[in-house]
């Protein structure tokens, strides 16, 4: 029997350790799989011959939980991207050496991309005893092939959740006020559009939101935002990191000159941060600015359930289709149903993922260029649905640490 | 039967709501108050006359529930403090037109200085007819006369579990890394000592701990950190927003005079992000800065059970005390065991509280200057014991609004 060899790439998520769960319960289950491990530090882990025996670090049904309901890449993380053919023909040499016939790739489009190019390298050379299979993460949601990402879920449900309490927060007091919420997605504003989600149960959830698909204007967000004031004390705007001024440059890059440090170094800081200057130097009310950072993508205590289930699931499609043999392919999402929310697994050819970047379709984005649409809220809805199950000791969330 | 005015004031917390439940459920209970008005906007919601007939929006346990889990003032909020004696007189006669025989008012020190000139001048006046008794309420923990103080819980759990989270997060990639947390309090370190809980479970938590009470050290910082990332990748630190130079200057004022935005105005940041750009000079290596920022205060979805139940009992003890003629005085908490942990509830002066900060003491702060005592461990953990029930539709934690 193989060997199996999972490895996690990318930036953390709250669902890659149940993608991660997914691939040993099938390897486990599959009487096809002989030792399962995993590499530490994505690809970087697999070239340097840094694995865990898996079998001896989740031996049971609690560990096994642990690690679903644990943030963060288990197994630790890379950005490494492969570029030489060195690399490749390394890699099968280790996974040749220690038996291993299936290799998992945990991660976004970059990983996939890793996934596209090892498995093209053993077929170019006829290696066809290694079926490299990717499966998909990334709280961006911006691959294409699958209707969505596992770890968007739970990072919507952390933000939407997030801005309905801090909703509560900022109209506590009858001061005019204009809060500035930066969101996650430098190329999409996936994340951003959830935040609207915080409008279900009749409650209020932010007044505007700015996804980087859409151009900013200072002249037209200063007037969307008066107008509001007019009407009501409390202001709560969404606003991706990736907002762009019609030149293409980035908002957080808009005060890159003239901002110097006590050292004398450019000060680098978010959009919400430059807008929460405009807002104070144009409107003069009080003002704050908050970026989510990475609570948003760590948040594992209030994890989609829907979300740790599909990426348990994806890793199970993933393992059986490396067991079955298939290589160069991606384990995704397919949506047959929005209201009762039913989907598909398929396999599809990873190539279709890789660098590439789904961005927030036109019909998602509100003609006023400050919301999203009904559309993007059927879409959104399902994804952050129940509370993925968590135990606490002492107070605090159980983590589970592999190496 | 008297009428009863209910109103809250000062910074929102996950709790101060379940001490306005406690208030109603006493009211309601008791078969000894009329009316119960909520006074919208703390002390100006009095001064305007600006009440809602609580009768009419909590009317069963679900809408108690409901209320409990809303984070943030449900009847809004003030920072008005109350100067001349025109004002106290005009509410005196507010309270008497409405019938109202107990004002239990719901804050932190401030509140407490309020309760304590408005109960003051009702004694010098010999207005024998109007009881006035605060239940306390502070993330900050800072309220003298309590143990701890309502509220406090569910922030330090919501931050110690974040940590918790963020150090995962923050692990998963081998390049040298720093990660510097700002946690609220500018005059008491409590919230920032409660990051140490993330240690809980045999977890890593926060490697450093900066709390306010501590003379903050430029050289100190970077060399203890220096040590540490020798030893390890990433390097989580938590400070607190008040942490001072040697002479008196907030960290977080130390860029003030050099840097300027776009518009030439004085950039205003905070500490984590002066320190980040610190390390970013100094050591160079991957640095980012996080404000917990409104977060830590409205996270009602992971509050604290202790906390909950307690800022609950504090409501109905304080109005209690004002049913039964007590003027003048807060409702505490009195820590008779930490483990198993037991607390007693008392009426005392409210004189006690006002205008006083409590800070943490000396023997909870360790010797290095950069961690906290055992003996702060203790006394935080019962306090963030339990995850009070939150009831989500749709994904969203479910709020209650009144007004």
């Amino acid at each position: 029997m193989k060997n199996i060899l999972v490895a996690q790439s990318g930036g953390p998520t709250s669902a890659i350790n149940a993608t991660l769960a997914g691939v040993i319960t099938c390897a486990y289950t599959s009487g096809r799989a002989g030792k399962v491990f995993g590499a530490i530090g994505g690809i970087s882990g697999v070239l340097d011959e840094h694995f865990a025996d898996l079998s001896e670090k989740i031996k049971n049904a609690e560990e096994m939980q642990l690690l679903c309901q644990t943030p963060s890449a288990a197994l630790g993380s890379c950005r490494l991207k492969l570029t030489e053919e060195s690399q490749y023909e390394k890699i099968v040499e280790i996974l040749h050496r220690h038996q291993i016939g299936c290799l998992v790739y945990i991660g976004g489009n970059d990983s996939m991309d890793t996934v596209n190019k090892l498995s093209a390298y053993c077929t170019r050379h006829g290696i066809d005893d290694i079926c490299i299979v990717g499966a998909p993460k990334t709280i961006d949601n911006d691959l294409m092939g699958t209707d969505h990402c596992p770890g968007f879920g739970s990072a919507a449900k952390y933000i939407a959740n997030t801005f309905a309490e801090l909703e509560r927060d900022c109209s506590a007091y009858a001061a005019k006020s204009v809060t500035v919420v930066e969101v996650m997605g430098r190329d999409s504003g996936w994340l951003t559009g959830a935040s609207a989600l915080a409008r279900q149960n009749g409650q209020k959830g932010p007044d505007l939101i700015y996804l980087c698909e859409s151009v900013f204007d200072n002249e037209k967000f200063l007037s969307d935002i008066k107008e509001r004031l007019q009407k009501q004390n409390s202001v709560l705007i969404a606003v991706s990191e990736g907002i762009k001024y019609p030149d293409g440059r980035y908002v957080s890059e808009a005060k890159g000159e003239k901002a110097l440090d006590a050292f004398g170094h450019t000060y680098i800081s978010g959009a919400a941060k430059v807008l929460e200057n405009l807002i104070q130097n144009e409107i003069g009310c009080k003002v704050r600015s908050i970026e989510l950072n990475l609570m948003q993508r760590c948040a594992g205590h209030l994890a989609s359930d829907v979300d740790i289930q599909e990426s348990k699931m994806l890793g199970i499609k993933a393992c059986q289709a490396a067991l079955n043999g298939e290589n160069g392919k991606m384990a995704a999402i397919v949506r047959r149903n929005d209201d009762p929310y039913e989907v598909t697994y398929e396999i599809i050819p990873v190539f279709l993922a890789a660098n590439k970047v789904k961005t927030v379709p036109d019909d998602f984005i509100d003609q006023s260029g400050h919301d999203v649409t009904e559309k993007m809220i059927h879409y959104l809805k399902p994804l952050i649905q129940g509370n993925a199950p968590v135990t606490y000791e002492n107070g605090i969330v159980k983590h589970i640490s592999l190496y």
